[in-house]
């Protein structure tokens, strides 16, 4: 939605405004913004990204970008009172790329445009500095060769490689002029014998070579793969930006630097940033000379100290939120080169957040908007305790956040053994595969020297909710030898104790001490608001704003009395999902069994009266614990064969036994019957209102279970409110089916108890079909609950089990999908028909009560698809409640200021 | 449509037309249109089914149709110039069910409506026949008191039973006048005991409540079952219809009869039927007395025989079809009481319809709507010799076509061991249930006493392609003893010979001979049209009819050179599906685990080497065998698992092994890496695209090998039309990247050899996400072909080999689904992914080509959705490609003809 003229792609720095990132990219349209508001930005213009769309299109620039920018350039030299490239008097101009996200380190930089063999010599007569002059003809060969005509590295390195070792220089600094200069033929020759061409001494095909490569830079492998990873479009581009040089390399009197208007890593208020006299920017970022906190500028030079004062409190005012800057000094004058809203910490976003409010910056809704349930969920885990002051031994990508100590293992062996005995573990491998998953299993924390965000470990890390940091690449790693090296020589015994941070992806020696999250203490009723820091009030108080404004109902996912007292703690408005499968595990587990293999319906009905008592019991206590609140009961979901021994375990010990002549007769006995009921994928086969339907009394046990519990926990005054849902619907038939049977039983317990069990029924929607067929099935349901993990693997046809480890680093890698399904809904696929069964469904039935239960109910971008859908409530497990009521409130927020971006 | 008045329930016989049959029912609709044809029909009137649909719906006959009666019964007594009931000479009547459609049977029937205790003697006075009048109040008490009132037989049986004792009757017939007065009396006793309110004196109340109770007969568990078996829907209603009625049983000169007009066995031309003297239709039905040949009754009554002869060359003109007939003669008076077009035999449908088009009655096209592709698939299978004159045996319920000849087996290791030594084996059991497999793979015909169409015996058969024959009740099978014995007391030791029809349900003892199909004689070049009888020739010259009009491609299933050749002779126009992974099986099964297993790249490549000479090998047969027709190729798609050794067999060959201290290393070798990759659910897993993303090579190999194989055989003069189709895709971006693949593998090929290679590249929706997303899919597609099979698997969550057995019977019997939905498409959830991807698909690419290539492809109703759904062409095994040509004219005949019932 521009405001500038269309059909035309450069545009001057005064011609934008902040809300042109679309066209402009993120840097440029802020360089506008300031420009705008008087702040002292070089004069300089912008190349659109439909003008980088094109040309990746295409594979040239669009007609009329040449004669554009031609006159932009004539502009620029008009207010420089300088011709680009002029022999005399130089105009030196850098080209910056600057996407709408952005995406640092990633595309290129190019300095310096306008020297050649002859401007070289006007600058240094104009500026005095045939050093400087020089020194900037050769940065600008390197990063020229480098980054437009594809020179590597090392034959840049050779060139200049025997004027260095003459002069004993460590840096091209170091050098005089003269030994320079000769490098900088030196850098000439080998770009020529490389690239096939000499280094263009026209100016303006610098420039109009350096906008291409720029360009080009926004489709290589590993700004393809950042994007991957950081789920930014593929198909946005970059902006160029052209800006005149300023030189913070002039002396003393100049320098270069960054600043925060805030601390970005705690949040706390007052400037921070870094200083670096005589330097330009590339300089801070090599790190080979250290900078100084930015307050020592004030005394360096005050004039430009206030005036980058003046100017951080007119963007912070501007922007209304933290700014960072990239700025200048030349011979005393200050330049801002660059700003944008900062980045972040999680804890930084919410204090910050609350910060604005407090100040009167922005509303409580806006600072709802600039926290996320991403960064709630960081604050959640456990972490090191701060300022713990034990050195990083290594940094990797932190793949699966939370805090993990433990002996080092290099196998699953070790780790299995490790584990048995009591001890933490921390599992240390190169990478991992699906056979190291028992290893993964036993450890707290998993390490790999290879692989990122979306490889083999991460993603079951992920899966499992282990910390895990991957690419620890400086880690050499020895599983014969069962130890691993650091880059400075610092061995790792099997044994010894790391200590790793999944969400920075800091690894330390040692022990370092783990501390519970303030914010789960607090929802625990552990920590008193009052006695909490200003973080948790942080989190409070936006947590209790969302909750106001949120449509979207927040339910829990609890299957026990303690569950759902956590759920009530952390927030619940009910149990969303109540799973009663679980109530059948451990000693009960063998109830199933008997029901399963029983050879009479007498059998089958004692094993069913003895079930009876037990849910009975179970559904009183969960009932007790949630009083008032809705609880949705899930009537029995998973596949026969988690009730039963496992088919090859038992034909091993049959063979054993009969091998041996000393036959077992138990598992003989088991054999016959589990093989018949063996299937060959179990997800697919008798489960759910199969179950059911196939074990006459099954259901109706449950149900009656449910209604005896309701009647003598209602008679104890406390009121009940439950649910049942019917998992694996298909089809009306079915749900028609089963409900006959519930309100038949509902029915007697009712006249028997003259308790009214006030009772929903309603279908859990996680087989496409049921989606497909909403409209029917809505006309027999109370309400519909989406099963997103089943509706996922069968729209898919992923086995969540089988296909994580082995297919999905593949696909992440390859940009099939950018997240797995399974953490994000895929709004395409299983997306499109949670909207379609909302639809038709509530067609159907206008009083639908519609929910989701699967994990993504947690999921802060699910989420947002969900309340989009018009879902009443999402159902999570209860660490994912704040979250998750963050989320929804954010939602409402955004979508009632219409145009606002959640993300 | 119907074009009689709106707003009433109740018409006269001379109001009506068959095309009315909505609205009057098919015995209604029928009665109007012969009384319009001056056909000598009683008089009467129809209670139209929305009577019937409001009566179920509210429990009560809506307003106005009890005056609608009055008005039209006050026109029949003035017609018949009696009143009903009237004492001194009554008008008595029948009432009976008409459906839509024929459900023979299944509701009720009231005859002699109108005689009171006072009435009988008005009747027996007027007729002169004191044991007719009497015999007809006897047959109304019982036919009423167990339709109406529901009296158990037994109670009926009792009343009468000491008049038959005393008398030494067999049937009632047989007694004097007075001992049937006696023996109403005794009936009205029971029925007032029984009933709890005495037989209705007043004739109205009598036909008001008999009117009610056949409508409720609508809705009795056994018509609900029989229209779930016949796939008629549930909400139709019955009509009523009241007729004034004559009497077979007034001596030598009356009698009652059916009739064809044609034999509706044979198909031969010439009227064909059974007459029984001085009796009524239900003694016909009865079977208690022998009926002689329709012809006599040209002998008996040559009047009555010329009018009859007459109608039905009126009926047939008229219905310009095959009709039979239900009449009277009473004293020497012909009367119709019912026509309908005659269902016949398969081989008769096909022989009539050439006939009538002969005969000028008929058009080609309207001959082919005639006849079904279900009923040349009944063609097509072998069947015993004609006139073999072996006796049944008993008979059932023929629920999988096809003639099996074996020896009895009880059990399935008996099934087992007589396959074992090579002979043709016959399960029979009471019932099956999935411990039977075995035993039903090894037969070639299974026999159950127990269970219809839905059982399990049934479900299995027919998915296995196996003759079945069930609920032979007349057999008890005792499997312990290891024999059955029959009703008359001849008994099957197991090993004695058998043979069943499953399309009739007939059983034999001994061998009956078998003969092919001429059908597929005729396709397989074995029988030369000349040679062959009507039969084949109807046959042809109807399916060369339907090639000529059908808009449908058909192509077929097929893997192999012999396949594919056979494929030819049966019409297709290309292969539509060749699985590569059939071309892994035997010997070479071992190179693809060796594949999978491999520790090295360059292992994989070695084995990949292997392979692609194998494949090479088989495409150069195939594209020759296929000389000028598409080919489409699917590239490996099977579970990983199908290629691995069992994890259970090895688990216990390596347990076995190290138990007796006899290691088994190959054993102990392969386990690991087999329970690595072992997956829980593999239909889920690592198959199709994901098996070629995760494989380096498999894909690049395989169309490797379909390129040389195009090439080699192209330069050989032939013209090759390869596809190449990609398995199990779920979103464009998998298509996109293998199809990257594929293209640099026929670049490289095409320029190596020259040969241009004209191939498209398309992708297999099976799975619901490519439905969901066709339209992106499209854009990188060149053709769509539906794996109806998984697609079905997954839009349901059914695992066919796990829930056709264990869920498929009980949901059938449910009503749940009519039919499964592997064996016709699931139009409501499976039909409308399809439609949308046709839809989307289309619109993204409007050159996309849609095919379909699951079994769905060969079974005429799924056909006749997918040519609604606007695909390309079918894709079916050889067998069914002339079922798939039929059907596929039918639906194009059909669709032209606007308003044509394909049914």
């Amino acid at each position: 939605m521009t405001t500038l003229p269309t059909g035309r792609f450069v545009f001057d720095f005064a011609e934008g405004s902040m809300d042109e990132q679309d066209l402009l990219g993120g840097k440029g349209a802020n360089l506008a913004e300031m420009t705008r508001l008087g702040l002292p930005v070089p004069p300089g213009f912008t190349i659109a990204t439909t003008a980088c769309r094109a040309y990746l299109e295409t594979g040239d620039l669009p007609a009329g970008v040449s004669t554009e920018i031609s006159a932009h350039l004539a502009r620029l030299e008009e207010v420089m009172c300088r011709r680009l490239g002029d022999p005399a008097d130089p105009l030196l101009i850098s080209v910056r790329s600057g996407a709408k996200f952005s995406m640092p380190g990633m595309m290129e930089t190019i300095l310096d445009i306008g020297l050649t063999d002859e401007s070289v010599h006007g600058l240094a007569k104009r500026s005095g500095d045939e050093h400087f002059a020089w020194d900037s003809y050769r940065r600008l060969l390197q990063m020229y060769a480098r980054t437009v005509l594809d020179v590597p590295d090392e034959v840049l390195r050779t060139a200049v490689s025997a004027e260095y070792a003459e002069w004993g220089a460590g840096t091209p600094e170091e050098l005089p002029a003269a030994a320079i200069e000769r490098a900088c033929a030196e850098l000439q020759r080998a770009i020529a014998g490389h690239a096939g061409r000499p280094f263009p001494q026209d100016p303006r095909e610098q420039l109009d070579l350096a906008v291409r490569a720029v360009f080009r830079s926004w489709s290589t492998p590993r700004a393809q793969l950042y994007r991957r990873q950081e789920h930014i479009p593929g198909d946005l581009g970059t902006a160029v930006n052209v800006m005149a040089m300023v030189f913070g390399n002039r002396g003393a009197d100049s320098g270069t630097g960054v600043a925060f208007t805030r601390d970005p890593a705690s949040g706390a208020p007052g400037s921070y940033g870094d200083y670096l006299q005589d330097a330009q920017g590339e300089d801070v970022v090599a790190g080979v000379r250290n900078t100084v906190p930015l307050a020592e500028l004030a005394t360096i030079d005050p004039v430009s100290h206030a005036g980058l004062m003046a100017a951080m409190s007119t963007l912070e005012q501007h922007y209304r939120d933290l700014c960072d800057i990239e700025f200048t000094v030349e011979r005393g004058r200050l330049w801002i080169l660059q700003t944008r809203v900062g980045k972040r910490t999680a804890e930084a976003a919410f204090r910050i957040a609350v910060q604005l409010v407090d100040e009167g910056l922005i509303t409580l809704d806006e600072a709802l908007l600039r926290v996320t349930g991403g960064q709630l969920g960081q604050l959640m885990f456990p972490r090191f305790r701060a300022g713990h002051g034990v050195p990083a031994l290594a940094r990797g990508v932190g793949a699966s956040p939370g805090a993990a100590v433990g002996v080092a293992a290099f196998d699953s062996a070790a780790a299995k053994r490790f584990a048995a005995a009591g001890r933490q573990v921390v599992l240390v491998r190169r990478e991992t595969n699906p056979d190291d998953l028992p290893g993964m299993l036993a450890a707290g924390g998993i390490l790999t020297t290879r692989g990122g965000k979306t490889s083999h470990a991460a993603v079951v890390a992920r899966g499992l909710g282990k910390a895990c940091v991957c690419g620890v690449e400086s880690l050499a790693v020895d599983p014969l030898a069962r130890r691993a090296v650091t880059a400075e020589n610092v061995v790792i015994e099997e044994g010894d104790l790391l200590s790793l941070d999944g969400t920075t992806g800091v690894v330390h020696r040692g022990e370092v001490p783990v501390v519970p999250s303030p914010i789960v203490e607090y929802f625990e009723g552990r920590l008193e608001l009052a006695a909490a820091d200003d973080l948790v009030r942080a989190v409070d108080r936006l947590l209790r704003h969302a909750d106001s404004c949120r449509k979207l109902g927040v339910h829990a996912n609890a299957d026990t009395p303690a569950d759902s007292a956590r759920a009530r703690r952390f927030g619940a408005e009910g149990i969303g999902l109540c799973r009663t499968e679980h109530m059948f595990l451990g000693a009960r587990r063998k109830l199933v069994e008997r029901l399963v293999l029983a050879g009479t319906a007498t059998e089958q009905q004692s094993v069913l009266d003895d079930l009876l008592q037990l849910q009975r019991a179970d559904f009183i206590e969960i009932f007790r614990s949630m009083g008032g609140l809705p609880v949705t009961v899930r009537l029995i979901d998973p596949p026969l064969h988690e009730f039963l021994p496992d088919l090859t375990d038992l034909s091993v010990r049959a063979a054993v036994g009969r091998a041996t002549t000393a036959p077992d007769l138990e598992a003989e006995g088991l054999l016959a019957a589990v093989r018949r009921l063996h299937e060959s994928n179990p997800m697919l086969g008798l489960r759910g209102v199969r179950l059911g339907i196939a074990v006459p009394g099954l259901f109706a046990m449950q149900t009656r279970a449910i209604a005896e519990a309701t009647a003598i926990v209602a008679a104890e005054g406390t009121t009940v409110r439950p649910e049942i849902m019917v998992p694996l619907i298909a089809g009306d038939a079915e749900l028609r089916l089963v409900r006959q049977e519930i309100e038949a039983v509902l029915a007697e317990v009712r006249s028997r108890t003259g308790c009214q069990i006030p009772t929903r029924v309603g279908a859990m929607i996680e087989v496409p079909r049921a989606a497909l067929g909403a409209g029917r099935i809505a006309r027999h349901a109370d309400f519909f609950s989406f099963g997103t993990n089943d509706l996922t693997q069968l729209t898919w046809a992923f086995s969540r089990d089988d296909v994580e480890a082995s297919i999905f680093p593949r696909y992440l890698d390859a940009g099939i999908f950018e997240v797995s399904p399974f953490e994000s809904l895929d709004v395409e696929g299983v997306g499109r028909l949670v909207r379609l069964a909302v639809a038709e469904g509530r067609d159907a039935n206008p009083g639908l009560v519609v929910g989701v239960c699967g994990e993504h109910g947690g999921d802060p971008a699910s989420i947002e698809f969900f309340a989009a859908a018009g879902l009443d409530y999402v159902s999570c497990s209860p660490f994912r409640i704040p979250i998750a009521r963050l989320t929804a409130g954010r939602v409402a927020v955004a979508s009632s200021s219409a145009g606002s971006d959640t993300r």
